[in-house]
């Protein structure tokens, strides 16, 4: 019978080709003239779900884009693993940062990447990291060695808040029934340093609104005396910070876990440089939170950045207008245990607090996620510890993300079940900006990796 | 002969049927994909000129638009008056606020204007007031009352700063030479309240670019680490003006010409409603400069706008990306005897030094203007007055406007004319704005109010 390791060998190249040909797809979820693409992105992981040997695979309509659903039961008294991913991709804009289109993936060797990677939007978050799992559920079939049950749940709205899922989840509780939820759409610290993502940060993303005069006017005959939309809202986003870089919203920080002196020095020694950091970046120097450092302001402090602002003229040229509107999309990144919806509101009462009397402002919320913290202890931490430190041959480094993955909170609550972060992905993937990538060493080495958190997961818990 | 008043009466629908067509042209001079348009406009004016009487009337070359020059010289003994005027407009947009199209002009009776108005982009700015010298120069001819020579400068750059119009001057200062300058750029009170401007406030418009990372980054994974430029952008602009409403740039206010309690107490008295003026505008408040009226705000005070911002993510959906770049477009009115390159200086200074290290910015200089102050004892004042109390039965008031027209001060400093602002529009035209229009009561009253100003003048300049 043919190992793990010569059948990666033997189709090594296909595997790619495939992942390619998904790629090309432009499946931005937020992008309602894409809507179609997104849904061809879905049917092509159906028919790559079936050829892999899944029992069934099917899409799920939603009120927005489909999930695809798909399962392989080999006994139903096993163990069944739930692997979640998504298969919608940010937008790609600014186009014109890219080096080769979005969508027309390209293989380049890079510094860290001297095996090459594949250059396109969602070639690392998630179509790549999702697609490890398609050709590991392959691999296991035809080698023999699926020691569970799997099922894949894979959805079209992660990059635009998974609008759809919790009704889909509430729905089908029966068949979503599982021991463990499998993840790859996070990243471990270097390719020669593994690590697991045992926390994640919440999201609260919301969108406002500030009106002046009821028309644009001329801002040489009202300049100076009709209050403009846009001084108000920086003077508002600008009080949201302290000098401290504390956000102001009163009870901002009230659920907010100190972590220990203890913790905090465990942190301190992830391998990190902050030259290199600046470097990459090109930055002079970082900025945050006082009193923390670069990595605990990146996964256990919560933040408060504008992702986009525009109002008035902003073509090319001159235009005197005092514009009668200014608009600010804003998110905020929570920690355990900080609560989206409350977090929403507490915003939206203090934004409108501040509006000055000269105008109007209306808050829009977007949308939320909980923050996430997996126990060091557990078997499904374990699990994929051991996993990791096969593959790599060192034992990983347990971290905290910075990023939010909401699905994993909802998991927990409606499903009472917790979820791995086996991600592959680097820092240094780009993902979200122009030419993201995902290195070939990265993918390959989530295919190995994954059937064996399978086989310590199943030891571990018959142990148990 | 004829009288003014009959050939008007006679000739009152060809001259709006004219204007209309003129105002189909969309002159936009900031556009480069309308330069074609700007010519045509700039064309139909000199036709028109030469149809009015003209003994020359031509397109003179520059490195931008072309000027439009025409003169009647009907006896070089006589004194000369200058008309100065532009062809161009602002741009149109936003589009989906106009009523109507807003290069498709319609006549439409308003509570302002019950003998109906133009509605289209530049029937007041400055096409409609332009275009009232032309008819005014055909009447005086037709009816042979044209007491002195007339010269016509037109240019096409005004919207967007008349770079081109200083070089053109000093080129041809013989050919300019004048002893006034006539122009209609401006407005009076109300259409039962004649004023004349002998004020102008003057410009500088500067566009910021602020750079954080050297790429968009996810805002998950350096969020709260790594400056925002938005946020950072938001912060300096909020901290251009103190908490009284005061620029906080250094050296800002050090030219600025205080008026004295007398001046201040004259100005009082124009007559102004605060709630009539807020609710023209939609307002529960003004906010301005403290210990200055709202007339004083927009008239003898400096400001500061933001006129367009821009950066990260702002289409439709959500996007949660930290931005590498973030952008704004500023302007400050100045006025006597502030210096527009002085304060370009002075803002680029203080906006680099506040930029906190962990981001760059760049100051890009737009173009700018010098304000400017006419004496109420001069002959050309006096010529205006008279004008206007002979054809709206009343004394006008001196007033001091809010907006720019960098040409009186070039015209001043190359030529040594001074420029009368004989101006027809009403702050309710909503020029700069979607909606823009010009009464039809303006536009004849201009017409019928231009000729006595030509009769005054040169009794006064023969007596003096």
């Amino acid at each position: 019978m043919q190992t793990h390791q010569t059948y990666l060998e033997a189709n090594r190249e296909r595997f790619l080709a495939e992942l390619i040909e998904w790629l090309k797809i432009p499946s931005v979820s937020t992008d309602e003239s894409k809507k179609a693409d997104v849904r061809r992105a879905a049917e092509f992981l159906r028919n790559k779900l079936l050829e892999a040997g899944a029992d069934t695979a099917e899409l799920c309509e939603t009120a927005g884009h489909p999930i695809v659903y798909g399962e392989k039961i080999i006994d139903k008294n096993l163990p069944t693993v739930l692997v979640y991913g998504h298969y919608d991709v940010q937008p790609a804009d600014p186009y014109e940062l890219w080096d080769s289109p979005p969508f027309e993936p390209v293989i380049k060797k890079t510094a860290l990447h001297p095996q090459g990677a594949i250059f396109a939007r969602g070639a690392c978050d998630d179509k790549g990291q999702t697609y490890m799992h398609v050709k590991a559920l392959e691999m296991m079939l035809k080698t023999n060695s699926l020691p569970c049950n799997i099922k894949f749940m894979v959805e079209g709205e992660e990059e635009c808040g998974s609008g759809n899922l919790e009704p889909f989840i509430k729905q089908n509780k029966e068949r979503l029934q599982a021991d463990v939820i499998l993840i790859s759409d996070t990243g471990i610290i270097a390719n020669d340093i593994p690590s697991v993502e045992i926390g994640l940060r919440g999201l609260c993303y919301v969108e406002v609104e500030v009106t002046g005069p009821n028309r644009d006017l001329h801002s040489g005959v009202y300049g100076g005396a009709v209050a403009n939309p846009i001084n108000v809202l920086c003077q508002m986003i600008a009080s949201l910070k302290d000098e401290k870089g504390r956000i102001t919203i009163p009870h901002f920080y009230d659920k907010v876990q100190e972590l220990s002196a203890e913790e905090r020095a465990e942190m301190a020694k992830t391998p990190f440089d902050l030259e290199t950091y600046k470097k990459d970046l090109g930055i002079d120097d970082v900025a945050g939170e006082d009193g923390y450092s670069t990595i605990e302001r990146t996964s256990i402090r919560p933040t408060l950045d504008v992702n986009g602002i525009w109002g008035g003229y902003i073509q090319a040229g001159a235009k005197t207008v005092l514009p009668s509107k200014a608009f600010a999309k804003i998110s905020m990144r929570l920690v355990p245990h900080q609560h989206p919806d409350e977090i929403a509101e507490l915003f939206e009462q203090h934004f409108r607090a501040i509006a000055p009397k000269s105008v109007k402002v209306d808050v829009r919320f977007h949308h939320g996620g909980f923050p996430y913290v997996m126990p060091t202890n557990s078997i499904e931490y374990q699990a994929a510890n051991l996993a990791l430190e096969e593959t790599f041959g060192k034992k990983p480094i347990p971290t905290r993300g910075g990023g939010s993955i909401p699905i994993v909170a909802l998991f927990e609550k409606e499903l009472g079940l917790k979820s791995v972060l086996l991600g592959f992905g680097l820092d240094s993937d780009a993902i979200h900006s122009p030419n993201e990538h995902y290195g070939i060493f990265n993918f390959f080495k989530g295919i190995e990796t994954i059937p064996l958190f399978y086989k310590h997961y199943i030891r571990l818990k018959n142990n148990a």
